[in-house]
């Protein structure tokens, strides 16, 4: 089965690079060259990697996005405590180099995989573990100050799409408005190299949590009625769907409305789509957006539809302390309609998913309760 | 936004049913039928459900697939421990005959909700719990010998597919040839009514175990380069996938090959897609495909590929006990070459991912490792 043809093929062949990847190139030539002119010089070679702390991160209200502060943490190499994390960080960024270089992508664990060995004449290993690695990427993430898809490492995929769209994919024309019941699944790595929207009919976004809600309103082609982009994340949405979102909102200036369960994970997914996570706060400037609207469900969905007792889920302890955390971050602390969503679904004592308003009818979330809130203007900013 | 519009569209129209859909509404009429003629003769209404118990589960030596045995429970209405699953039985039932009329379909949590109230008159409630409701929709299925998917109940929807093959997907014409990096999102129901075959230009199917894979399997475009239609189900494949690898394979007389790692997971995936699982058995007959291969990785990889050390992950407790649970198997058990294969694996103390194969080259699995199995024939049955 065409062995000899393949083998013929080197995988070490390389190709030319998009104008991002030059600049990526450049970045790891200049953080090669630092290195190289301190040991010529004879001085300690060093890196300053942006802290990615707790303590390092703040909420920019202008932008209304989590951002990075300016601390630096020094990473030297002629001190024990630091020489191995100083050189597993150039071990990355000479691996993400040889991605780079040959054209291809492949996964944090790829990545890892690619870089483990045993260091010659030592029985140490570069790395033992993958979790040894991760934080590693994202130093040279913050440090490179690219992304990690910049990068050439791609996430885990998930989520699909469907919609008043076309775009190409690596050179195939993607019309997701003629994408039957399946979709199309949401690449992890989906930059301008890689995808190009082309032509879009949409009026707007609408992101469920769940791929079973998806599919209630793919089926019922609530996209084509109403025309918008519709798209899922399988829960927490991967950062492939969230940069897409981010594409969508920014390039095609389309509003984004989020449908999801009216319980602490559900305003959490919000608040990551919304200002960006805390633990990668570095990547919000290119993945956050702020203008996202929470569309529901709401707390006081259970009265305003007529919902009935049975679909009910009490609230657990970890509920209630999770619903108080959120209420206290600064991008909801000082916003009444959302301390008085959050005190709502305390004072309801129950939390509702999406799929209970299928007990008022199977097709009541697509034809009735979202085209409603879209109608009223009536979501959480 | 067109609420008006959409307030006209009543969902509870009725759809022109497809000749499989009239099948399904037959058994629920004819269920229906006992039921009121046994009250009618004043005789106990009964259901004889067969058991879904392992028990009840056997090995079908000649047609390679798990069974269910011929033992059936009875649920009668004027008992006093049966009277509500009876009730809760005809509920769903009745259930998706109203979503098989409408021409609708929903998740089981979707149903779930949908019959889940308080009967009036009183405090109980249909159904306290999904996991309440789970197990009668699995009553439902054998006592209809239906597939779940044609009682309009789906499953979670994961997983991805690209490569030389056309379908059509409710009316809508994809080319997974042409389907860029992203893929063609595998709809959970992919039964005939909605999904159809129209071209092929495949030679096999390679299913792999995970996403991160199948991006590398994508981006190296191995499917055109070995004409073939390349899956992954984002670890044990949900039901939609198996299903589709079963059309595929059954419909096209396509060879399905399968790469997993190389760890009792692996070999349990590769279980469940060939023999069935033993939870569902009474599903292997329209999921289960006897003529699957396991191509890798093998316990024989570490030394064949000439892997370092490095990648190598030491076996657990619980990793040696599943292994020796499914070197137990009916299907296993007497094949010699599985009980190699799983022997070594123990006597080599560690397993392998396939992602460990990067640590070659990006590319090795693509280029050399698969071609290679295929084209010397060197897999598992």
């Amino acid at each position: 089965m065409a062995r000899k043809k393949t083998a013929n093929q080197t995988s070490s062949k390389k190709s030319t690079p998009s104008p991002r990847d030059r600049r990526t190139l450049n970045q790891l030539a200049e953080l090669a060259d630092t290195v190289v002119t301190a040991a010529e010089k004879r001085r300690d070679p060093h890196l300053d990697i942006p802290t990615r702390s707790l303590s390092n991160v703040r909420y920019n209200q202008t932008k209304k996005i989590l951002e990075m502060g300016s601390n630096t943490t020094r990473r030297q190499l002629f001190n024990l405590s630091q020489a191995k994390s100083f050189m597993q960080t150039i071990l990355v960024a000479s691996g993400t180099q040889q991605l780079i270089e040959q054209g291809k992508t492949t996964s944090i664990r790829g990545l890892y995989y690619l870089l483990k060995h045993t260091i010659e004449g030592t029985r140490e290993e570069t790395f033992n573990e993958q979790s040894e690695c991760d934080p590693v990427i994202e130093d040279a993430e913050v440090l490179l100050n690219s992304l990690r898809e910049e990068l050439h490492l791609y996430a885990q995929k998930r989520g699909d799409m469907v919609g008043e769209l076309v775009l190409h994919d690596s050179g195939d024309e993607i019309d997701c408005s003629r994408m039957g019941s399946g979709g199309y699944g949401i690449p992890s790595i989906v930059e301008p190299e890689v995808i190009q929207f082309k032509k879009c009919n949409a009026r707007f976004v609408l992101h469920v949590e769940k791929d079973t809600v998806w599919q209630r309103f793919n089926e019922d082609k609530f996209w084509r009625k109403h025309r918008c982009i519709l798209t899922h994340g399988a829960g927490q949405p991967p950062r492939g769907v969230r940069r897409m979102l981010y594409r969508l909102h920014n390039e095609l200036k389309l509003p984004v409305y989020c449908l999801l369960d009216n319980d602490p994970w559900g305003y959490y997914i919000y608040s990551v789509i919304k200002q960006g996570s805390i633990n990668l706060a570095y990547e919000s400037r290119r993945m956050a957006i702020p203008g996202t609207r929470f569309l529901g469900l709401r707390s006081k969905d259970f009265d305003r539809c007529k919902l009935s007792d049975s679909v009910k889920i009490n609230l657990n302890d970890t509920d209630r302390k999770r619903a108080k955390q959120i209420a206290n971050y600064p991008w909801f602390a000082k916003k009444k309609p959302w301390q008085k969503e959050i005190q709502q679904m305390l004072s309801n004592g129950f939390k509702l998913e999406v799929e209970s308003l299928i007990s008022k009818d199977i097709s009541y979330v697509t034809e009735e309760y979202t085209p409603a809130r879209i109608a009223e203007k009536d979501w959480l900013d």
